[in-house]
């Protein structure tokens, strides 16, 4: 997480001052400069569409439940773990389906601090 | 939402075809050019937290449940709506307490494309 690229983010989508200045950060409930939880879950994105499950028709998603258990803080390596936890056959549309999967993510320190549980449309594959 | 600015935002954070590409997207389930949901999250933090509620600390988050009925498209013009729904003293913090909000994004023809009830930490007033 760079710095530079916080401050920025934070500027276009989320300017509130621990996510923009190290000196008002360190005054925050925060103690440093932190990324927008919205920073942090575009990066999930980012590993997980990179790195993530193969889906034909792409990584569809409905929504979902997310949660920040700890910040992302400025010069934190994230890394990102997924699993299917659930796939459902649509009954409207019996070529479709919904895949649920749930993503972690950790810090450098093996410390959570991103949690997405999400739900994806994919269609069956054509034999 | 500017067509440039989807894509540019895709190519960082959800680079998949029908978030880059007007054609590749013509082809794709969405018929069009669509936002990333991460762009769109963003897109409403920035009017929550430019338009929104006025907590002395800042809308600082935990978590939440967040859906997408339906994409944003290049062109969209976006508005959001947001209410509190509870508001709950901590028992640990007494001088602290959780509010949670829900907010409801509309498209220029007043179609639901972003859902989010979000726990925010918040602080009492000290009087």
């Amino acid at each position: 997480m760079d710095t530079a690229r916080i401050k920025q983010f934070a500027a276009e989508f989320d300017p509130q001052p621990f996510h923009l200045d190290e000196n008002a950060a360190q005054e925050s409930i925060f103690k440093g400069l932190v990324a927008s939880g919205w920073h942090t879950a575009a990066v999930g994105m980012r590993l997980f569409v990179t790195g993530g499950l193969p889906f034909a028709e792409g990584l569809i998603g409905f929504g979902g439940e997310l949660s920040w258990p700890r910040p992302t803080r400025a010069g934190d390596v994230v890394q990102l773990e997924s699993e299917i936890i659930d796939i459902k056959v649509s009954r409207s549309k019996p070529h479709q389906g919904i895949v649920t999967v749930r993503a972690e993510m950790f810090n450098q320190k093996r410390e959570t601090v991103y949690l997405l549980t999400a739900k994806l449309l994919v269609s069956k594959r054509t034999s």
